[in-house]
């Protein structure tokens, strides 16, 4: 298999129905291979020959899948780059893999100075950007242009598609080898648990480098269909594409759906054409789905709980599943294709319910970390990955997240999962979302603490939150402490950032991982 | 991707849910995979380790379906045997694979010792049957009871699943190597084009040693619900299992369709459960299809072409494509994970509606034939699988297959494809079924002739089929003689014999096969 091999049935099958729409342009499949066959000569001659590394540092555009499809019928390997990194993050991690090319748009080119400095072996750069192309930078539509188109190089199997850099916000950086299989294996997947027409129309809102959203571009290379891009997620941007394009298919996390669905404005579009809305990283409150549901009114929902090291799908919780409130508290089951294990410690199958680290299997998993040779096998040791995700499975095999294993919280030498306070919390009419931290504390080693954004600006008490707490939660994991904020800090791809709620209370001190 | 995977998916999300169910057994997927693990540790005691052949050659039953679970699951591969084939012939091509274990039930007991005497690698035979095993097998519900389940070895990927004997009927017969991979891409490329919930109900009446059934087996392997077994195609047979156990989807071939809603007792039985019918081989003509429609209330129909080398699916005509009568005559478009092309004799792709070889490209191309190094490079040259198959593609991508390149008639410089001729025939209404072949003929070289089945008895004469197609068909593709017959000869599959026609009529004589 290979993430290319669509766009030769698309041109096949249907050449003259739309294949991008982005800020105005409309391009149909058989433009959008030609574009993508005479960049693929372009970027051969840049030196994208078999195996070398383009990286794209961007908002979403319509280029954006071009210079991702170009790379890989070049043969190349994609970097897409986290644009909420600093640069010289972003120059350290190109110069580790080693990129030729480096694409940017008008609103990262400034930070291609800096980009240089750090990454030497970096040759040439393209200018995506609708603006003139900054000194020093090739023209994208130029390349296109200038070159005839050539045949695709047709790579793929278990050879690198993408290297995808996770960790930026969390700690030490790790590029995540994937081969165009585990890609596509995992797409193949969503496509067996989650049918999905030919005629979709997919908005990318969500950030395009994050694997998610990626992802989902894989998914469009199989299924056809319409890919619309905006630069990047905006609530009100969101509803007028939905409307504008008659958008079906809409992934976003669920702190996005909140933005989105909460809109002062959600009343003013038309969003009947949503069909499918794609959610991860957490599960939706009933509250939320509510309101989701009474947003998006054709809408069905799901949700997909995976990493990047999983290509990124393990378990999918299908629309079918969303009818049952219970399993809508879970992350769904192991996806068509995967395996999905919780063990103890020993990596022994832990019994159902009782709570211990999710193992995935399967031909999603990643070939390894790009040169850390000692992380990949402690990451896949036993041929299982160790997703760092605590959680329990119920009989029927769906999976509950209690905690990112560095998030849980141990207080008075009990385990308290950050997620299943936050989960109350959320269901507080006061509360509009939240985070639970552990802080440092004299007594109790970490005291449980609520991070919380008010809902409809209404102050909220610590004593509020723990009279609603008490009938829910055991007493140790009632939250002892509470401070409330505007918004939270995300990360690019909508995760709560607790790294840094948790940074000015352990300022000075080391905080033991578990 | 590994076979079994599915396997354990099962077990941890829906145990107590039925597997199979075959000659009043039925069993559960806790208990199918128990027994599958008990057997593989007797296989493995047996030799069947990693990459170690095991044949099975019997009729459908549960046990088959335990005994190929139980060979990957230990690591072999697995050759299912055509029971039409001579016991020369079986024995030759389990002796080329040196197969070390030999299922058989007692339908084909009786063939074991001429398999021994030329096959003389086989070490051992397991008695599948329910009788008492004969002397020298091993019985192989005692394998089951006497073994502890093993860890299933989980070979897969790009390793060798099976060894499937292709061409028996028509040649030379060649062992078809298909990896994991192979086998998943194709079943996974049929869920993403024809999805499938997971209470399906899957008759097996095809035989399920043809890859079209092999293939759905592994459909079932990801996708889970019920599989039911008869022990071969028989037209109450079906009707009734339909009825009894709730079959939901089918794969027959047309001629296995024909027989099935003509059946006399096809009124008799509630088939209103059945949704998805999955045929292949050839189209079917619109009068079956109405009449199929009719017995068959709730189905919609898919159409799949491909074969053994392409695990097995290339095309697929989708239930939406057959709302579309001009979509009906063509066999589909490439399927997702697949590319197409039609090409003329130097491999060139040719113009739309150009006839030509078709060819096929994908993760579900074969690895190659077992120690056939030229032939294997030969179909495979280019990085295409060469079909065989003679076919044109309109401007939407879907293929019309006009015939095998080896049953074209020429006659008088014309070439004659023996389906159109067919197709045209198929539907007079004096006439069930029917093939068109190439006769010698002393002044045009080969001539069209014509073998009909009269529909309900009524005789059918050369005359009236004359005048039925001059208005339909040009001058020279008008069959010039004609018999009758009580039935084709059909292959195990289900495909018509040309050989055996033309034989009588070839006798001593050489055919230029184009």
């Amino acid at each position: 298999m290979y993430v290319t091999q669509g766009l030769h049935r698309h041109v096949q099958q249907c050449p003259h129905e739309v294949s991008t729409v982005c800020a105005g342009r409309t391009r149909t499949h058989a433009q959008s291979v030609n574009r993508i066959a005479r960049l693929a000569g372009a970027l051969r001659d840049l030196g994208v020959t078999d195996g070398e590394r383009a990286a794209i540092l961007s908002l979403n555009s319509d280029r954006y899948s071009e210079f991702l499809a170009a790379t890989l019928w070049a043969g190349g390997v994609v970097v897409p780059v986290n644009f909420r990194w600093s640069v010289p993050e972003i120059a350290e991690s190109l110069a580790e893999v080693g990129a030729r090319v480096l694409a940017v748009d008008d609103a990262l080119a400034g930070y291609v100075d800096g980009i240089r400095a750090g990454s030497p072996g970096l040759q040439h750069v393209v200018h995506t950007g609708d603006g003139p192309p900054p000194d020093g930078t090739l023209s994208f539509e130029e390349l296109v242009a200038g070159h005839e188109p050539v045949d695709d190089v047709r790579r793929g199997g278990s050879e690198v598609a993408g290297v995808f850099y996770t960790g930026g916000t969390t700690g030490r950086s790790k590029g995540v080898l994937l081969s165009h299989d585990n890609l596509l294996t995992s797409s193949m997947a969503y496509l067996a648990g989650v049918p999905t027409p030919t005629d979709r129309v997919y908005l990318h809102a969500a950030p395009m480098f994050h694997l998610a959203d990626f992802s989902a571009w894989v998914t469009g290379g199989i299924v056809g269909g319409t890919q619309v891009m905006i630069p990047a997620f905006d609530p009100v941007a969101v509803l007028a594409a939905v409307q504008e394009h008659r958008v079906t298919d809409l992934l976003l996390v669920p702190t996005m759906i909140q933005l989105t669905v909460d809109s002062p404005r959600v009343d003013e579009f038309d969003l009947t054409s949503l069909r499918r809305v794609l959610y991860g990283a957490s599960p939706m409150s009933d509250a939320l789905l509510g309101r989701a549901m009474k947003a998006f009114p054709n809408a069905r929902y799901v949700q997909a709980y995976g990493m990047t090291e999983l290509a990124p799908i393990a378990t999918l919780l299908t629309p079918d599943d969303h009818e049952d409130p219970a399993r809508r508290r879970s992350v769904g089951r192991a996806a068509p294709c995967t395996e999905v294990r919780v063990v103890g410690p020993d990596d022994a199958e832990l019994p159902r319910r009782e709570v211990g680290e999710i193992l995935v299997r399967g031909g999603n998993v990643m070939l390894g970390y790009w040169n850390r040779p000692e992380e990949t096998a402690d990451a896949l040791r036993g041929g299982w990955m160790h997703t760092g995700d605590a959680g329990w499975m119920d009989d029927d095999g769906y999976v509950s997240l209690t905690d990112r294993l560095k998030d849980m919280i141990i207080s008075g030498g009990e385990n308290v999962y950050s997620v299943e306070v936050e989960n109350v919390l959320a269901q507080h009419p006061a509360v509009a979302t939240c985070a639970v931290i552990g802080v440092p504390d004299d007594t109790w080693g970490e005291r449980v603490h609520a991070v919380v954004v008010p809902a409809g600006g209404a102050p909220v008490t610590l004593e509020q939150l723990h009279d609603f707490c008490v009938d829910r939660l055991a007493g140790y994991k009632v939250p002892r402490s509470m401070e409330t904020v505007d918004a939270l800090p995300l990360s690019a791809a909508g995760k709560v950032l607790k790294r840094e709620l948790r940074k000015p209370y352990w300022a000075g001190q080391e905080r033991a991982v578990h």
